[in-house]
């Protein structure tokens, strides 16, 4: 908790706001004031206790003037992803807890309904706010409710550009509604010049050789700092879809029946706040166009909005980000993934790397920055990518797609219909696999084992350490394995000597790391190493526990397993997922199948929704840590069977 | 296989045609007597051979030209869907056992390479061909392949409405590449009106209430014939995304920097060959509208499309359409299913019905005649019917989506991260799930069982027959049990009186149907009515088996299973879904962590992709017949453990 005297002292006004109906007390003159109030108390606070912090800065005002304007919570604001909602946390009764931000027990760093009333929807995968949306202007229709509930749908440049999304607005005019959509366009780079260059852009369509063209600006484009390979999906996209549509008499939105104000400056709150009541009582689906700079109000990050997403804690009168200690540590997996793929690439022409949205956060940015060419980000399309992917693969190269576990369960039909059944080479590079901490519950990957081991065709492999990770990469471009999943976690890995020379590793073949009695301890992934450090521990209290890495989920290895079925009668599992229909449950069923009379405890995460904290407070809680595996070994040990 | 002396006497030009190359031999002059011929030729056939009709009938003209200016199979064509793909077929060498059409061991109703060199990619799920296609292009590009290689993405018009569609629309100009989209726009009943009735629906947008003015259009629509309640979604909804845009100069292909050509005349074959050569070297992303009519050259089909989709055997002559004879049998479940929720609906104003452009198809089409404005076609977006229930659900609503299994896939995330996390009360009314027969491999609804079972708050349930079906729905309105599927496959029930007076079941309680010795046997859902046939041979055979109908996969029954465990050693599952992580695998991870050495014997969907056949005839290939389902009991009877 924030000490009360701390607030009042620094944020006179914010100190007044308990909730948004202590905000529309005040004149409307006052607000511009709230806003500053409010990016003083982000920046003082996420300078400590880190979290998203350029799209929260850009959304101040936004934020400030609906809940002004809307009658909250019973009008209702849905946020789209949702970690630009900080303004909206803390207006909404949560300022004086906003430093427990993303720690165990404490705030979610996204709306969650669980949370509070003010938070209408769940928020963390992009671009279900309309969709979310529009279900509730329709329910409040169908209930007629005495009073008009106004339902606001905020959703950003990127995440417009997701196919829920899409589907969302094509299906906004289909029944009666009054959704409010705010568009929160915060693409920067292009922003000074989206003008002429849609113009531009817009001619060139018609021109016999615009792909040449096209090209040229950007080059023209990049010579001028404008764009940079980093950020050209994005600008391209975003210039592909909307913005090349709205500067024309008919833009897309109205196309949709959807009827389109702005774009507005979305930094002047008092216009906001005008803009909002002249259109709230209109009847029937509607969008503003708001225009706002990420990390507005705070130079370094406006400066460099791409760090300053998510800057970890910093020196708020300097701007210098304090470095986490590094030396001496091991590399991130996601960055020996992009190395590794940038590596084989090099050598391996067939080689194509695939992201959707997340070139720095799956390091695919690294093969992007030495061979464009064959590195492809296509923005928040899960879909598409893993589709994309499959045709790709259908003509002879070799797609390495790397999209978090959560996101890609936005591709779960994509994996089975255009990949599996045509048991195409494609590679799945299944980043932040398992816990991951802070995010909390929209964004664990711990369902990636269950709904990929019920498909056929599929290899699922989890490397235990970096030398793997890459050994299997290597192995997938050798010989032909179909669809394969190869699994990692979040953070460092184990080995700081990470680059190894890579070999060619058997298919479906596990190892064995200790001998032992009694009891078998069956690994899949990294945690193998904490496995691996309790059975060292037991050992030096003289109790000899056998521990097997099997490496490959599916298929599993006979040879081992039968090894391991001939000499043990109890078996424990441990995964970094959830155990209904993961690994241990894989393991299970061929034990039942092959021999007689194994009894299993299979460790992992429950079936319940994880919420946010470190790994190893999540880690004790799903009794994955530790002290938890080492109790379960020995009360396994000892059980009479 | 057809007689080949029938097929020279009947169809002169196609006997001729053994691949596309010889059609090219013909001059272009021969081409519209080729596409009388496979008119009669798919008329002929599918007359006594049932299968998709009307699509395949608007598109000859497009397959002969396409067939005939590119070079397949060097060039490709990605189908979308694909059952308007019949002409390829029969002109790309499977003209001779088009008999087999989606027959066990014959050709498949769908595009599907593992079948030809000229299916160029997997078709069955609606929206992937413009991702796949373009990966292809891509591809051909990166290779640097010495000939240009063309490759043409079909859709139809309401495939490009899903999500999928428009991620891949949105990426299409990204990178360099000559991928060519052709439109295929067979919305019959809005074709004659599509000028008048857009500016007029782009006028009325910009004025202010449009919302009413747009329903007072419908209503003068409907009083006119041209729409009704069956296809107002289609029709509102594709005026809003494409053809709302196509009429202004800068429609929505070229805002995504597609050139756009059109629209032309679907079945003036000379005409469009003329396009294709004009535009087949174009460099670049182009895209041709082309308007067809489903069921073209057929009178009965031309008339009504909707019927024709699919309309079993008929007589050519005629047209009148061959009933099977349903006296005295059950109706269908999805048929049980939309008198029910129509029935419920009527009593509780809470309950609203969604379907993803599916009325007909899972018989929500009741509830939709009887009350319109609690039922909601969303058209091909299963993402967005699950985050849209999500948004209903969240204010109070009770929403049943009706999604057939395979297509629920593509709303997994949805399930997961906008409902089942807020655990939301939406009704998954799962179709078609299990093995669906003749649609084949990309249609069998067999993973919905692992896929949901892995997803905390879920309830997982399967009635037995149409009763239980009915309680299942009744039950889920009276009380809060969060997200809740119930799962029901394709066809005919078991119960000729339906129409049971339904009561209220105890969730997670399943029921015991016969006491038995040494093996007990596990059902979920209507196998079980299969099941039950075995035991009583049994019986009269003098082998007494235990027979339980579960019911629910999640919650399992703890007292049921203990009640097993019990008194039996060996334990038979059955279930209409895949094997690996299925409901089998539930009730054996229950049987380890509860009790000790109970032997499983799985019977389902092994783990491998299925394809066409009976429902019999498939289930006999995975060991899910009578006869193996007996079998198996007997050999593990014999076991010794």
């Amino acid at each position: 908790m924030i000490d009360k005297q701390y607030i009042k002292d620094n944020f006179p006004l914010l100190a007044l706001i308990d909730s948004p109906s202590d905000l529309r007390k005040l004149p409307v003159e006052q607000l511009p004031d709230v806003c500053r109030e409010l990016r003083e108390f982000m920046i003082d606070s996420l300078s400590k206790n880190p979290g998203h912090f350029a799209s929260s800065m850009g959304t101040v005002e936004l934020t400030v003037a609906l809940h002004y304007v809307f009658a909250t919570p019973y009008d209702r604001i849905v946020w789209d992803v949702g970690h630009q909602a900080y303004s909206h946390k803390i207006l909404t009764g949560r300022r004086d807890n906003f430093d427990t931000l993303r720690k165990f027990g404490g705030i979610s760093g996204f709306p969650n309904p669980e949370e509070s009333g003010y938070d209408a929807f769940i928020a963390g995968h992009a671009s279900n706010s309309i969709s979310a949306a529009l279900g509730m202007s329709i329910a409040s229709l169908i209930k007629s409710e005495a009073k008009r509930r106004n339902i606001v749908a905020v959703i950003g440049d990127a995440s417009i550009s997701g196919g829920l999304a899409f589907e969302g607005l094509n299906n906004t005019s289909m029944n009666k509604n009054n959704l409010l959509i705010i568009l929160n366009d915060n693409d920067m780079a292009i922003d000074p010049n989206v003008g002429g260059l849609n113009d531009y852009m817009t001619h060139i369509t018609t021109s016999k050789s615009y792909n040449t063209v096209r090209y040229k600006t950007y080059l023209l484009l990049k010579k001028f700092h404008i764009v940079d390979e980093r950020n050209k999906g994005t600008i391209l996209r975003f210039n592909n879809s909307i913005k090349a549509l709205i500067t024309h008499q008919q833009n897309i939105f109205e196309g949709l029946n959807i009827r389109y104000f702005g774009p507005f400056d979305g930094h002047d709150v008092v216009r906001i706040v005008r803009v909002l009541n002249d259109i709230k009582d209109m009847e029937g689906p509607r969008l503003i166009h708001l225009r706002t700079l990420k990390g507005k109000g705070y130079a370094p990050a406006e400066k460099d909005p791409t760090t300053w997403h998510a800057p970890g804690c910093f020196d708020k009168d300097t701007g210098i980000r304090l470095k986490q200690d590094t030396e001496g540590k091991p590399i991130k997996y996601q960055e020996v993934f992009g190395n590794t793929i940038t590596e084989l690439a090099e050598k391996n022409e067939k080689i194509v790397g695939i992201t959707a949205a997340m070139p720095s956060g799956t390091s695919l940015c690294i093969m992007q920055d030495k061979i464009p060419e064959r590195t492809f980000d296509v923005g928040i399309s899960e879909g598409h990518a893993v589709t994309f992917a499959g045709g790709l693969a259908k003509d002879g190269l070799l797609p390495y797609c790397a999209i978090y576990s959560t996101f890609l369960q936005r591709a779960y039909d994509e994996i089975i219909h255009d990949v599996a059944i045509q048991r195409l080479r494609v590679t799945f590079c299944i980043d932040r696999a398992g816990l991951v901490g802070e995010d909390g519950v929209t964004h664990h990957g711990v369902f990636d084992l269950a709904y990929l081991n019920c498909v056929p065709n599929m290899t699922i492999a989890s490397p235990m350490n970096e030398h793997y990770l890459r050994n299997l990469m290597y192995t997938v471009q050798l010989k032909d394995c179909g669809p394969f999943a190869i699994r990692y976690p979040r953070g460092r890995g184990t080995l700081v000597d990470w680059k190894n020379e890579m070999h060619e590793m058997p298919v479906g073949k596990g190892r064995k790391l200790a001998d032992g009695e009694d009891v078998a301890v069956l690994t899949l992934g990294p945690i193998g190493n904490d496995v691996a450090k309790v059975i060292d521990e037991l050992k030096s209290e003289g109790v000899n526990i056998a521990h097997y890495d099997m490496i490959f989920m599916k298929p599993l290895d006979d040879d081992l397993l039968n090894e391991v079925c001939k000499k043990f009668k109890k078996v424990v599992t441990v995964e970094d997922g959830t155990i209904h229909g993961g690994f241990g449950t894989a393991v299970m069923a061929w034990m039942n199948n092959n021999c007689h009379a194994v009894k299993i405890k299979r460790i992992g995460v429950p079936d319940e929704f994880i919420h946010q904290g470190s790994i190893d407070e999540l880690r004790k809680q799903c009794g994955m840590d530790n002290e938890s595996i080492k109790r379960a070994i020995m009360e396994l040990k000892e059980e009479k069977l």
